[in-house]
């Protein structure tokens, strides 16, 4: 069960070039091209003739052609034309509200008449010349929650990312939870720590000493329907922590969208945006490559864990309190489920009535 | 479901040897191998004392041998013996009429009291020095009628084999199916066109001109079971077409052997069989390399679409007049499937009262 | 199904190091680790926190640390401790007896207040500086029954193992069997046969002639839940077959401990145990290398039986008198299956009264 009629990251933009792009959404089979004007179209994946994918077809002036018999798909899910063909009675394929922008091709797979730019997140980060992002996609076969608990409990840092971010003090401070609204966020303080070796990198890399003491910050942002983004840094000890000037601390914001696939697989978008030495792309290179490192080490332990859980059907997973943040998130996601089942329960009943 | 009284391909002559051959037609797992005068036996591939696979054991003495404790196998199903056992009471394996000829081996899965050599095709190519013949094997993830879809509707030439033999003036030049009992026939007339590139070099392989323009044809037979053969030509335009004389064109037959494995997959034997330069090696292993990469091109799209089809159980396909050749073939497919049903009935029937 | 009540072999004992190793075994999903004193526990492959597998975790301090959010569980199953929690709540795992002896690490799957040690098997070869034991471990893509088949049927030699240890003789000497309590016994006798090409390598390596005729015997031991020892050796014909003087013969026993993973999978750990040369190292890696090479040639025909009997659900297979060794093992094995069903429909009785 996914929330359906809410945006979610499909690609890069610049991942949608000359050739279609299928990629499968929350269940849905999406074929994703540019269209007239360049704009991004997402369609069923599916060629209403003989039920070849299109995505194996091409783009010819701005319109999608069946690579199998020349069908040629509208962006409105209208057959357009086929070769010696009338098309008036072809049935229609579903067809999905799409915007680009902050550098992601986004899509709704829900009602699209419910769709607008306005419900969009808010992104202080993207397009702004005082910021710096870069990130990557895996593509990981367990349920999109588990991501989701991944993020929003960071105490695995200490397990799964001993080297590079984890410490023993992030065990020792608890976190505290916030529910606003659709909104979940879990932060965590730790004062008088040693910074742990990727902040001593990112510290070097703001051109702050990385031989002393550090104030650390971890605040978890869940937003509907399924990411994540995680304000993280280090200040000087004592110079304010999360509060302090910019020129005693380092910090970014670590950007996760999380786009379901399957029930047991998803497409996970990571990323770093930071406003310190925005302009410096070596360190974007170098922060992009230790975050490529360090988010592959949740790999296995997700599939696995994914895996484990199919295999023990009836064993019930804990709710702690680290857990809190993974599990007041899920809750918003069920509330949004259950508020759309409603909402067409009603739509059919106006219908029949 | 699948027509099982009718003969299939099951081999090429040459692939049954020393070693027996496994090979699963209409879902009956059977062993090939070659029996006493060297003649083609096909028994069910299951040892009746453990259930080991024979096509694992050897031929010894024109017999076949488990490998695993040497039970040894009649081409009649019966156990001839076994080390220090006495067989008669064991339970017999099913066996399958088999033929050589034109090349092939053929097999008959069904009922095979109803088995004669009269009910093979007719083939005025094959064993004739007026002809040369070559081709190859493929094994395809999808249902076999897919590929006679995919045969019986040479519109997706234009799109699929757009470097080799397609050209636009497919899609503008509609197709006419006629319908012999169990034969369908679908045929389709292109005048004053150039020649593609496969066409093109052909042309030249019979020292014709290869820069006029050509009138061109394709007429695809089906023929139950399940194969598809192809007279295709280019002629010098206006000097007759299809009815041209020998001296102003090039023409040959697609040869196509589609023999279902499961209900998602098939062995595909394909070949093409001229009656120009038959004596001319070279040509026909360029004919033969020329094929192979055409008709891997439609392998991508044939076992997409099975699972796009699997994926979209609710959805139904069309059936255009460009699709009549495939509509027929599926409908001589499930007339004969019924008829079989009918019988066996009867068959039943019989035995009951 | 199972004998759950029963020690089967887990590994080796150098297996089990530093890392966890997770091992599924009568589909019970297991990890090892060394424990307090450097003993190995088992308990299951499950956290209860979140339901990451524990063998992706680390051992510190003899105590199983979970590799997610560093929880510790204890090898009595219970909880020890997580940070910042109070466990006392928490769930249970599973928990299985072990014990370190022979060279291996040997497991309970079932109720482990029945397991003793006294039940496991007595084996005289080992920790005994007058035998030599080394052998290997393979994964087997079938039913740990059709491995006892063929370990209690070796007129397979013939066929399997024809350049080895196979010879024609073994065919025409029909086994006996015995049955003694859960013990199952077949024996088979040749006299004056040739040495097959193992047996010469053999008698060469404990010095005696291999250009002779001789006496050779297999003695297969089925001992439950699942092991087969077979005592195999050949004498120079005459000087009293399987009761001649060591100076006279060669002699050892294969050993072969079968564990079952699921239905259709299982652990097989095989090896050769011989008491003469027992200081000679080299021999004894000839011999496992031999033996590697053997038991290779058994890994495809039984995991294509295995295959073959599952796409042939309604045939049954024969039960003739070379089968007479497997057949009783089996009857062994659900004679304890329906004991431990008896045992636990009595327990369940007697809880609810």
């Amino acid at each position: 069960m996914f929330v359906k009629n809410a945006w979610y990251v499909a690609s890069r933009i610049e991942d949608i070039a000359e050739k279609p792009l299928a990629r499968t959404i929350c269940n849905e089979k999406m074929v994703f091209y540019r269209a007239k004007e360049n704009k991004v179209a997402a369609v069923e994946d599916f060629c209403p003739h003989r039920g070849a994918p299109l995505s194996l077809g091409f783009v010819e002036n701005g319109e999608l052609v069946c690579g199998y018999h020349g069908l040629v798909m509208g962006q409105d899910g209208k057959v357009i034309s086929m070769p010696s063909q009338r098309v008036r009675g072809f049935p229609c394929n579903k067809t999905y509200a799409t915007i680009e922008k902050y550098g992601f091709v986004w899509v709704w797979p829900g009602d699209q008449s419910l769709a607008t730019e306005a419900q969009l997140p808010a992104l202080e980060w993207a397009d702004n010349p005082e910021w710096a992002y870069d990130g990557g996609l895996f593509h990981i076969n367990c349920d999109y929650k588990l991501m989701i608990d991944n993020l929003m409990d960071l105490t695995h840092e200490t397990y799964v990312h001993s080297s590079s971010i984890g410490q023993k003090e992030i065990d020792d401070a608890l976190p505290k939870t916030l529910i606003e609204g659709d909104k979940v966020i879990t932060e965590r303080f730790m004062e008088n720590v040693e910074a742990p070796p990727f902040w001593k990198m990112a510290l070097r890399g703001n051109q702050l000493a990385d031989d002393v003491l550090v104030d650390r910050w971890q605040r978890c942002h869940f937003f509907a329907p399924s990411n994540v983004h995680i304000e993280v840094g280090v200040a000087h000890a004592g110079k304010g922590g999360y509060q302090a000037e910019p020129q005693n601390k380092v910090s970014s914001i670590v950007v996760d969208f999380i786009t379901p696939e399957t029930e047991t697989s998803h497409w996970y978008f990571w990323g770093m945006a930071r406003n310190f030495q925005a302009q410096n792309h070596e360190l974007t290179q170098q922060i992009k490559a230790g975050q490529n490192t360090i988010f592959s080490e949740d790999l296995d332990m997700l599939e696995q864990q994914q895996q484990n859980i199919l295999d023990h059907p009836n064993r019930k997973l804990l709710m702690l309190n680290i857990d809190a943040g993974g599990v007041q998130s899920r809750k918003v996601i069920d509330r949004l489920i259950e508020k759309e089942k409603t909402n067409t329960q009603h739509i059919s009943h106006l219908n029949i009535s």
